[in-house]
């Protein structure tokens, strides 16, 4: 916090948790930087060779995060504040922008950047085949910060036009109702045999991925691991002797 | 052509451009590949040191191409078959599913397998600060495989969940309609001053970020080498003294 220099702030995905699958662009600014802020399970991912100073923090204390990491790059200091799988998705790189927005005329001025990464949401798709090969949604099924009217809203849209769809935080243990009413939502305008998807700790060591229908999903198989992939009325399911099925949606649609 | 032992398919994205975008499980695999499948631009960009076959051929023959690369894997061989970006995202895996949905019944006994790669839309998203950082909706604008009447209800979906929009293929030197019927489409439910990107070559030595509204975009500036990106009702624009402006979409909804 002495040093005086040109101080910049870098905010970057790990991508899911395996090293390959962070980019060589995120494995080069972490030996750079002074400082790493982020959510204990990432700092804890960091290899020990990465010197620079920990910050860890708890899960939703992201605005404190990036504020901290904000005023120390002010000093002078080269800040990094990480995400898993990509920052730019449902991360840290929104977080700090709602900080500077609201923060201190001089955090305008700093050298920010994003770097992007690996989204998980790329590696489930990836371990299933190809459910997002042609037009989808992302939606968080969180209500933590924004009212459950928005996300029926959208739930609604999507489903209104054919998408597929990758739901993040579908559920955790104390909110279970969201997803079962999502999963209602969808059920009145797609059917029951629509593809679905439970992939689970992708690319951690309880990595699972499931191939079921939305009408036979059994949602008490779905907590904060899992990223719940649904398919437009066109994804397809190809069975495969002695191997999981592939899953896909079509790049044409007839 | 000769080997007998198990052949494999590997379906791969080596990202937008930049090497320090390409995973590490990327380069490694491209390692161990026989032969390499892709479209040209693509093949173009594997390093020297690369020693698999080449296989190149035109946009447009995807189907062609997953089949040509299915044979050789049967045949025993190690094949990788690429994208840009991601191979999931309006890529090869789709194609490669379509190819063993409707091919021969050897090709489901296949060892295949997609290995993710970092999305152009992550890039760009990244270039801008965080315009997906929320609920976000990506559709492809291009009606030579689904009819315009499809595209129409997404986007007009995807305004009435008030979700920010990522466009592929917005537009190419003959299709032109398509987009002013889009930003029309867009218009007639979101205000014109609704944020609007244009994200050009991302990670290529004519990479251009332009932020300006939905109102005012001008539209001869879109090609085929560009994302667009369209924010969300909430989707903010921070002012920077001599810097480009941050655009990102918060995390909470109010």
């Amino acid at each position: 916090m002495t040093q005086t220099g040109a101080g910049w702030l870098r905010i970057l995905g790990l991508g899911p948790g395996p090293l390959y699958w962070q980019t060589p662009e995120v494995t080069a600014l972490l030996g750079e930087a002074g400082h790493v802020f982020g959510y204990l399970p990432y700092i804890q991912r960091l290899p020990p060779a990465i010197t620079a100073t920990r910050h860890a923090s708890d899960n939703g204390d992201e605005l404190a995060r990036a504020r901290a990491a904000l005023r120390l790059a002010t000093l002078g200091e080269k800040v990094a504040v990480i995400s898993g799988g990509d920052a730019g998705i449902f991360g840290m790189a929104s977080a700090v922008c709602e900080a500077i927005d609201d923060g201190e005329p001089a955090w305008r001025s700093l050298d920010v950047q994003v770097l992007p990464g690996l989204s998980v949401l790329l590696a489930a798709a990836a371990r299933l085949g190809a459910p997002l090969g042609h037009d989808f949604c992302v939606i968080s099924l969180s209500d933590r910060l924004k009212p459950w009217a928005i996300i029926e809203r959208r739930l609604r849209a999507a489903s209104d036009g054919d998408m597929a769809l990758a739901l993040y935080n579908p559920a955790s243990r104390s909110r279970r109702q969201g997803l079962e009413q999502a999963i209602a939502c969808l059920l009145a305008q797609r059917g029951g045999d629509t593809v679905a998807m439970i992939a689970r700790d992708i690319g951690g060591a309880a990595e699972t991925v499931d191939v079921t229908s939305l009408g036979e999903l059994d949602t008490m198989r779905v907590d904060m691991r899992c990223l719940l992939l649904i398919g437009a009325s066109n994804t397809r399911r190809i069975e495969r002797p002695g191997l999981p099925p592939l899953v896909y949606t079509p790049r044409s649609y007839s």
